[in-house]
């Protein structure tokens, strides 16, 4: 019913996580009405994205030309490396402006079920960056396939000299105990400390 | 901290209806795992979208060369002219596969608080288009700045000779009496009919 250019549009704009035929159409119109000038920016802006943004050599974390902003950095303490599965959690964790370390990004999670092996994954370039790293952090959502994840790697850096630690799981800050669940409550209950009066 | 062409693209897709920062670096990454052919594809389709597409000349759908499909079709009833707000309206009521008149899209609605005014709309051209015409339907959004839409229309069209018929506001198919709001329930009981007995 739509002219054959909108409903190409249309169909490539569902290919974006979580859009079905209903946003893709309200994508589609919402950006016809906008200026020619943004319309040309954004496809030329995509199609750099594409052509220009690789990988960290280093760490695996998006970069626009060879290392990355973080791997380049002097200031970054060198003997810190924390595990990440995706680049966004990256962003998540420099925004609390309290880890200085460096960064290794995994590329996702193992799961059988989606058929991602640790091949798949930017997992064993980090053994040959362990060099003068004393502690290895592992940042994973914890779900199924994240423990499983954060198991391989457990096993996999087992018989290097690496202190390897897990970031705190248990209830979030400014949650109700009654609507946590269960879960969460029993890591939470597992990994109780002792307060320490000063 | 993303390189800047990133950054850039995110920035352009918070520009999407109802789409903020964590869905647009989504996005972003989603869009940077997809082949080159393909978004070379999406931005040449932007550019055409925005270059090719115009609103039809003779009822404002939107289309790729000149009269819009709907408008071109000779099967169609000339008689009935449905008055839409928008484009994507016309696909929800051609899906319904029971209305074969034409129709005429406004472009939104008159909205006094967003600054629109009858001027903004594909509203007076209706008139050049009457001869002929035996019935306008109004099938507007029971919003409040629909309904001031439509009242408008109805005023605009009163000293021509035409039938101007509205569709029916009422609970919906399937709805439950019990969780319908009171404006719904009300235009539903003043809108009874008959029970015919055949």
């Amino acid at each position: 019913m739509y002219p054959e250019t909108l409903e190409k549009l249309i169909s490539y704009l569902k290919h974006l996580p979580g859009v079905g035929e209903k946003t893709a159409q309200r994508y589609a119109f919402s950006l016809f009405k906008e200026d020619s000038s943004f319309i040309g920016e954004l496809a030329k802006t995509l199609v750099d994205v594409k052509a220009k943004l690789r990988p960290c050599p280093c760490c695996g974390f998006i970069s626009d030309e060879g290392r990355c902003v973080i791997c380049d950095d002097i200031t970054r303490d060198k003997t810190q490396i924390m595990i990440v599965s995706y680049d966004q959690d990256v962003i998540a964790m420099e925004k609390t402006g309290t880890y200085h370390g460096l960064y290794h990004v995994l590329g996702g999670v193992i799961s059988s079920s989606k058929g991602i092996f640790p091949d798949d994954l930017n997992i064993y370039s980090l053994l040959g960056r362990l060099d003068g790293v004393k502690e290895v952090i592992i940042a994973i959502s914890p779900t199924i396939d994240g423990e499983t994840t954060a198991l391989y790697i457990e096993k996999l850096l087992k018989d290097h000299d690496v202190l390897v630690t897990k970031i705190a799981h248990g209830l979030p800050m400014g949650a109700s105990l009654d609507y946590a669940d269960e879960l969460t409550l029993i890591q939470a209950l597992n990994n109780r400390r002792e307060i320490k009066e000063g």
